[in-house]
């Protein structure tokens, strides 16, 4: 009898525990098929409207410009002239020459840009104020343990992806990177619950939330490995090792949900797919630190300069007119962006042709070489001589990169939202570009200079523009966010260049030295610190000598600690501490005297069961006592009924001694995520340490203005 | 005055930090350096070695067989046979045709192997005993916060990189990547006597082991970002964020230091390079789900064989003969491998073979297929019908794998520096490459099968044997370690394919699921339990509903906790309270009647200050009181002098509530690497839990035998 129970008890031990397990990788399915599904929508459709700015398809207005002319018959090569794709202006007036067709197509462009981003401001603003931004910021604080209500709910999501769409589309200076990781993470939240096990509790859910974000990363780059790692460098706060393993399976699923989408109609899953035929030579690290020295010059020059920017929005008037700041801004952007080819086209188009080596049949302005068709061998193309296009593209290339340095500080933290990876990525990515053209001219032209001998003699092809370009963009990258591995990883996940880490190395830690020598703080720091987040940094060591009674409040000269006693309060005492202070809880201590540590109650669960006490449970007045022990304690029988909250009491608060190092305390508040922690001395209750001190004390440190640290 | 001193102050304090931020730097790149030099050395020394059991190079001893001929003038195409390369019977008898001369080869290659095999042995059993095994159980520990003196020392490095490549050269079923992650953390911890600031912190001088280890298996696979995974998934116990950015620049600098080095001779990074020229098809993923099984399988079966022999060897008279052991094995071992020549090969270039895509010109014997010019074009090999070079290689592959399944069983765990990875590896990639033959010929022959329409028409080049061979290894060392993540990125950055995530992510996660359902242990978790480190396993939930209380001693019945008061006790109580007790500390309370806890003191600290304060302090006889207050208790004039011990009091010992769930208490043991928790009850000191009670309930909770967990 024992045996069949016993049996029976671990079978159905087993069901339980396997269907525990499978819930798990279920929910990571779904995650990873619906981010994965989203962007591929996301995709479509912001490509679609970004063409939409420049013309219309006949066939269909549902084709985009390049599905537009595969559905015609003309030749490969000229793939973007085919008679079905209209320009505003032939569809107008007729034809798409002459200074009035520019005009009439430039008008169109900069109207529809305005219309998407207006439609995308007034959405947020209307439905969904939480949609805009990146994301990134909010969610890293989430992670840590705060909770911001509706930030991950299914409005957010509906809102921020459609509104995504607009806003890339209107061709302002912004990505869609940062905002998937935010509709992942709204997938992942909302999914939870679906599972018992996930919706009540929320440590697990921010383990799947973890994971949600890197199949946000694997979406946006398709690189999945990439993903998990941003997400345990840049994201997460707490990441065990089965979510690592959790996060990995979500962002493959997802990966993969999109590459059978194949939004880029290349089922190719990296986004910027380069083949580079010559491996780089040694010298070359010394162009590659110094776009590792421009990329944490700028990163720091645009932390300080977007900061400044939005302190100043959230402190004017400015910040009270969020449409016309949009209006405004994407005006000037479409109007600048027009007259340039390579402001006009999209970001990551402009980003993809910078990393790409020419071709023999390249025939982009970019590769106008002048060719001497004698020396070249197969698919080896030597350096050569820039041609009339190559000068063109860097005069349009350094106005680009100009306009971009300055367009984007003023776009991301408007409105809308706007993730700032693609920006970075095409300021890099010119400067990479310029560079890596101007070091293959100058190996051509002088190619018996000693720093080219033995490896750039003449009719060598030494030089890789494109590789000057990825590490460029790798460079500025890690100067805004300071990812370090989870960037080069990406890099390499996006441009299947396995061979070239050392060089994407180089440049991210030089990019990251030079940007923490200026400022400490990454974008999404500085963002979590402009809005007053309470996020307790995991990454700088805490190494003062201050010890937490130096810290715990009360102070020397303060009140004493307020407390609840464990069985002579009254409910009148207790509903008097209540009304008299603010604390989110109260220690139980034995009596008042001893002051020894029984546990701690919320004051919300104090409210409610006395409220509730008061209404339901008879004989409960304001004289009746209040007890926290197992037994009610000894009164007189005249005295009235008492009310027993033990189910009420965390019996095993943390505590630490007045002694212990904050070195120890931070550590604690860090890694066991925790929101206030006792101080006892000799076994006696001191004060309390809320994460509001500890994070106020690490300001005073380090000489900040501590009252900052608030949430507003 | 104040502000010169201020700035001074201030330039100090930079000058200090900058060069505290830069000695961690430092550390590792001369980590970096040092363990890719010491890795490019064994790769040469064991290349050599490996050879000099077929022959020698008369134009230099020094030789190995490539370079040898190398230096003659033969073409390329036969590089296996040159003049100046002699086997042992052109030597010895003039000639290499024959039976006699095969036997005097077969009689040296059992020879030298058995020589090689045998100083290994000698050498670790005399020097060094910590040199043997693979030494990732033991780093586990180590870096959970255990102490093995010695382990990491500078005789463990010498003996181990000499008998290291003894051990590879002599031809046993082992390899060198687990070895090797223990050089780069003998190196590591070596390296830290260099600087102050790791060579009196503990804590850092984990952190930089875990870069260490990171930097080993970057050498031993050429994979920077695998070993930074691998350290953190399978090696690391605490891993914080500033160590993934330092022991990625170890990682990278100790592969770039061996790819200067160049031990391979190809300039590549990457061990095992392949290029395959067709993608894979979704169908596929069957054959590949069912190489996870198998691989699975595979790993819970060594596992369990591995452990009962180990276990019969730590148990039996066996143990006590550790050169014997390794003669027997070696002797077998080499007398079944001369005659097949995919095992008389060294295992990597056996995998290296198994995971070659067969071009045109490829003359091994695997690639011998019938060859139809005709439908040829260009690169693309379509699939062809086997010629009987393949079945030859399929039957000597499957003896190959026989034997490689049951000598590895014997082989791991012996007195020898010895490695997993290759082995598993080896033992997956037979595997797969059979099934992937298999699967190409049935698709030739049936390619009008229903499950091959579609993609694998004829003369359709749809099936690569090579990629079911590095899929099967991957599944294989999978099912052994229970590597997720890690073994993904390893794999891809070992053969550069990065296109081929799924299929390698699709068999790893079978493999690690089925070899999970049989057993829940990886190898290195097997083996540290066989040796019963205190290790607590990070990864399994503790889900329990047990309470501190439960775990806490002394338990109901017991005597009460041992305890000393904080200035009651003499000089003859505590060291009675030492002699009768056997605990590595005692928390000292405020007086009995009381048990409030003022802290805690170790053993080995009292001790020391007693007989200290015995020798060189005037008046401390067996009746001076000892008190650990800030001021003297008041006693009559007449009683000895006091002895003040508060110095070697720790103020801050961590508590918990009896009432804490095991669950949290599990938690902040593995968070905050704690040796022991004192547990109180109402602010009165109640009991003890240390790392031995938390690991001996877990064992019981799993059925285990609670006594197995003791360090022995």
């Amino acid at each position: 009898m024992k045996i069949t129970s016993r049996s029976k008890e671990s079978t159905w031990a087993l069901i339980h525990s396997v269907s525990d397990a499978f819930s798990g990788w279920l929910l990571m399915l779904l995650i990873g098929l619906l981010a994965g599904s989203l962007a591929g929508l996301i995709d479509i459709s912001a490509h679609w409207m970004t063409d939409l700015k420049e013309g219309v398809c006949l066939a269909g207005f549902w084709f985009n410009h390049e599905h537009c002319c595969w559905k015609s018959n003309t030749t490969f090569t000229d793939r973007d002239k085919c008679p079905e794709w209209k320009s505003w202006s032939q569809l107008i007036i007729g034809h798409g020459e002459g200074a009035f067709a520019y005009i009439l197509n430039y008008f169109m462009y900069v109207m529809w840009a305005l219309l998407f981003s207006l439609l995308a401001v007034l959405l947020v603003k209307g439905f969904a104020p939480y949609a805009c931004g990146s994301g990134i910021p909010e969610i890293k604080t989430i992670l840590s343990g705060f909770i911001i209500r509706g930030y991950l709910g299914k409005w957010t999501l509906i809102i921020k992806t459609i509104t995504l769409v607009l806003a890339v589309s209107s061709g302002l200076s912004l990505g869609k990177e940062g905002p998937l990781v935010h509709v992942a993470c709204c997938c992942g939240n909302i999914l939870c619950h679906l599972f018992t096990k996930y919706r009540k509790n929320e440590a697990k859910r921010r383990e799947v939330l973890s994971a949600a974000a890197a199949a946000g990363v694997s979406v946006a780059f398709g690189a999945p490995i990439g993903g998990v790692l941003f997400s345990l460098e840049e994201v997460s706060y707490y990441f065990p090792l089965k979510t690592l393993w959790r996060s990995f399976f979500a962002a493959l699923v997802a990966a993969f949900t999109l590459r059978s989408i194949n939004p880029f109609g290349n089922s190719r899953l990296v986004l910027f797919y380069v083949e580079f035929h010559m491996p780089w030579h040694l010298l070359e690290l010394i162009p590659f630190i110094l776009l590792g020295i421009f990329g944490g010059l700028w990163g720091a020059f645009f932390i300080r300069s977007n900061i400044a920017w939005c302190r100043r929005r959230k402190t004017t008037k400015l910040g009270k007119y969020p449409v016309l700041e949009v209006f405004v801004v994407t005006a000037i952007t479409a109007v600048l962006a027009f007259p340039n080819e390579y402001t006009r086209m999209s970001t990551s188009e402009l980003i993809s042709e910078l990393f790409n080596d020419c071709g023999i049949l390249d025939s982009s302005k970019l590769c106008e070489y002048v060719n001497d068709f004698n020396s070249t061998k197969g698919d080896d193309l030597p350096d050569r001589a820039a041609g009339p296009g190559v000068y063109t593209a860097m005069w349009q290339l350094a106005l680009a990169l100009i306009m971009k340095v300055f367009i984007t500080i003023f776009t991301f933290g408007m409105k809308v939202p706007s993730g700032l990876f693609i920006p970075s990525m095409a300021v890099g990515a010119i400067v990479g570009r310029l560079l890596g053209v101007g070091m293959e001219q100058l190996a051509f032209y002088h190619h018996d200079w000693v720093i080219f001998s033995g490896w750039c003699s003449q009719g060598a092809d030494c030089i890789t523009p494109g590789l000057y370009a990825m590490v460029g963009a790798a460079a500025c990258l890690g100067g805004v966010t300071r990812m370090t591995v989870s960037l080069v990883v990406i890099m390499f996940e996006l441009t299947g260049g396995l061979e070239y880490i050392v060089p994407l190395m180089a440049a991210a830690m030089t990019s990251k030295w030079v940007a923490d020598a200026i400022g400490r703080e990454g974008i999404y720091d500085a963002h979590i610190r402009l809005n007053g987040y309470p996020f307790l940094e995991a990454k700088e060591e805490f190494s003062h000598k201050t010890l937490a009674m130096d810290v715990m409040r009360p102070r020397r000269n303060d009140p004493p600690l307020t407390v609840i006693t464990q069985d002579s309060m009254t409910v009148e005492d207790v509903e008097a501490i209540i009304n008299e202070t603010t604390y989110s809880g109260y220690p139980v201590v034995v009596s008042r005297e001893s002051q020894r540590l029984v546990g701690f109650v919320l004051r919300r669960d104090l409210i409610i069961s006395i409220e509730n006490a008061r209404k339901k449970q008879d004989g409960i007045v304001s004289t009746s006592i209040i007890y926290f022990t197992d037994h009610s304690p000894p009164l007189p029988p005249s005295s009235p009924s008492m009310l027993k909250l033990r189910s009420i009491l965390d019996l095993s608060p943390f505590t630490v001694t007045d002694q212990t190092p904050m070195e120890i305390v931070v550590d604690i508040f860090r890694k066991l995520g925790l929101r206030q922690c006792l101080v006892t001395h000799n076994g006696k209750l001191l004060g309390i340490i809320t994460k509001k001190d500890v994070l106020k004390h690490i300001a005073q440190l380090a000489n900040q203005d501590p009252d900052s640290i608030l949430f507003n």
